[in-house]
């Protein structure tokens, strides 16, 4: 996607890209999944979580629809960021309880694992040249991937995890053999997200969702270094696409990441207080950072939030969304409530 | 317990006074459990784990066990946090997945939850009578409860949860009503924590383990205000008895906390920079922060992170600590590979 095209993609782009509007730009984090009856009559389709996401009519579909029900500025590639874990050769299987990863032990390294199966990420670039071809122009779309270290959690402990202790120990005691986890995951992840930007995506997102369980030397080796890598190879490749980078969680080293990384915004989540984002408006375009159990929620407490937040936040480049992920349980109806909420330019 | 007699408990309260210490005085968050083969023997003795916490003699062993072993400057009580729910009249049990509770639900808000059942705290207190006969007079006993918000988490979510979203719903669209169980949380947290102190607690720990879950106005409402509260009434009451609150994950509102609430001390968890620590210093004595998975993998990158830990905040008041609980894999020999380092003064 060359910068003229870009240009057209809208309202999105232009914040991504400094300026400032007046209603902000939104999407939302997991806009298209279980709350909306369309995608589960969709999911229904296909038996495996993993053929959905590998079968682009199916996938192209699911990341439409959010846009078509509630004209968002942006749609985000459906698809999921274990697919990469699959790609390296690691089995994959999503049960009731979530993912499940074969876990990869640290006696025995990246054995097993190899760039050879990338090419089984082709189907998403298909469905990405779809999802393109059928939004509005002035729609973005954002392709998108898991950050190593994340990606590496699950790959290490198996699926999620609450205290991470099997990642953290290998990195922690081998940092040299993590390293060299981390720097195949970022391989993969560098072509996985060039073929989402050859194939029409306008913007990228890299989600680090466990970036904020890491003390802060850690924090700058597996998070920022590996971030600030694949922004750089990413700028050197496509200069006109620009890069948003969520370190979930990660608290008072948001700005280090922001200032260390060369992205060109920041995805915040909902416990940063408003005027440490404000701040970091000074740095990047600020994302974030509605309470999704607010759009659960919906009437005044929606309301309120969604006008402190746009308040504190109006005044740079800003991108409406939530500070996590749609909860499934979230009613539809909240999130129309949520786009006349934005429609309207602050009071 | 009085002036005279806490001055003589030692080093942790002279620190927890404001006083600068090297070596500093430590202590380990679940300091007693199941890393220590001890503990498991004794742990084989009571069917069920409410009735052990509920044993005087035996819970009492367990307290103990770990300064034993290793000469911690602190033994911490050995119970658990739900025993308060358990107090107001919510059925509890604990499964192989961890503790379940019946959940409360919103719409019957605080019916059936009453402070009739407070005195079946009553054999904790005895298990600190016990614990404080058997330490070293200069070894402090630490007695803690749940601070109100996570304590609430857990009697709505029915156990632990990812998105806490039956919880935050409930504060969020009907913020009077779980005022409501938020004080009676409180109040039966005050007489606790009372008793405790009556019975020969030294000091208290107010465990705040998912104040960093809230958006800023929540978490001013939820965790700061409930802290403060229970801080005020305590100091009232016993002036002498410093409280250390440990509002976990609080990111960049870590500050607001240890400026409103009126806490002694605060714990600091993995995540919070060494530099952030060291300016909170400036208002309270600081409590933490190795991660656990450092103590679980011992050797050089244990020793690296006690150095760091050590010279960032040695110039102030200062409690060596985990920035979360002990993990049940640690080997017993790394707590004393641990002590070994504490014992000898900063390079």
């Amino acid at each position: 996607m060359d910068a003229m095209s870009s240009a057209k993609a809208g309202r999105l782009l232009r914040v991504l890209a400094g300026e400032t509007l007046d209603p902000p730009p939104w999407w939302l984090m997991r806009q298209a999944g279980r709350y909306l009856p369309e995608y589960r009559a969709l999911r229904a389709k296909a038996d495996d979580f993993v053929q959905f996401c590998l079968t682009p009519g199916l996938a192209a579909e699911a990341t439409l629809q959010p846009v078509q029900r509630f004209g968002m500025d942006a749609a985000i590639l459906f698809a999921d960021i274990l697919l990469v874990p699959r790609a390296l050769g690691q089995p994959l299987e999503f049960g009731d309880d979530g993912p499940g990863l074969e876990r990869i032990e640290e006696r025995n390294g990246t054995a097993g694992l190899s760039l050879a199966g990338v090419s089984s990420l082709d189907p998403v670039y298909e469905t990405v040249r779809l999802s393109r071809a059928g939004l509005p122009r002035d729609t973005a779309l954002i392709g998108f991937a898991g950050a190593p270290w994340t990606v590496a959690t699950y790959m290490v402990e198996g699926g999620s995890s609450r205290d991470f202790r099997r990642t953290k120990a290998w990195a922690y005691r081998d940092p040299a053999g993590f390293a060299g986890l981390l720097e195949l995951i970022g391989e993969a992840t560098f072509a996985y997200l060039s073929g989402q930007i050859m194939a029409g995506a306008d913007a990228v997102q890299l989600f680090d969702s466990w970036a904020g369980v890491l003390p802060e030397v850690e924090f700058d080796r597996w998070v920022v270094a590996p971030a600030r890598q694949l922004a750089d190879r990413l700028k050197r490749a496509f200069p006109a696409v620009p890069i948003i980078g969520f370190p979930r969680g990660a608290g008072q080293l948001y700005e280090r990441y922001a200032a260390a990384t060369g992205v060109d915004a920041i995805g915040v989540d909902t416990v940063v207080p408003l005027a440490e984002a404000r701040r970091l408006q000074g740095r990047v375009c600020v994302q974030g950072n509605l309470d999704p159990v607010s759009l659960l929620v919906g009437g005044v407490p929606l309301a309120d939030s969604v006008k402190a937040i746009r308040e504190a936040l109006a005044g740079g480049p800003f991108v409406f969304n939530l500070g996590h992920g749609v909860l499934p349980q979230t009613p539809p109806e909240h999130v129309a409530e949520l786009a006349r909420l934005l429609a309207s330019p602050a009071a």
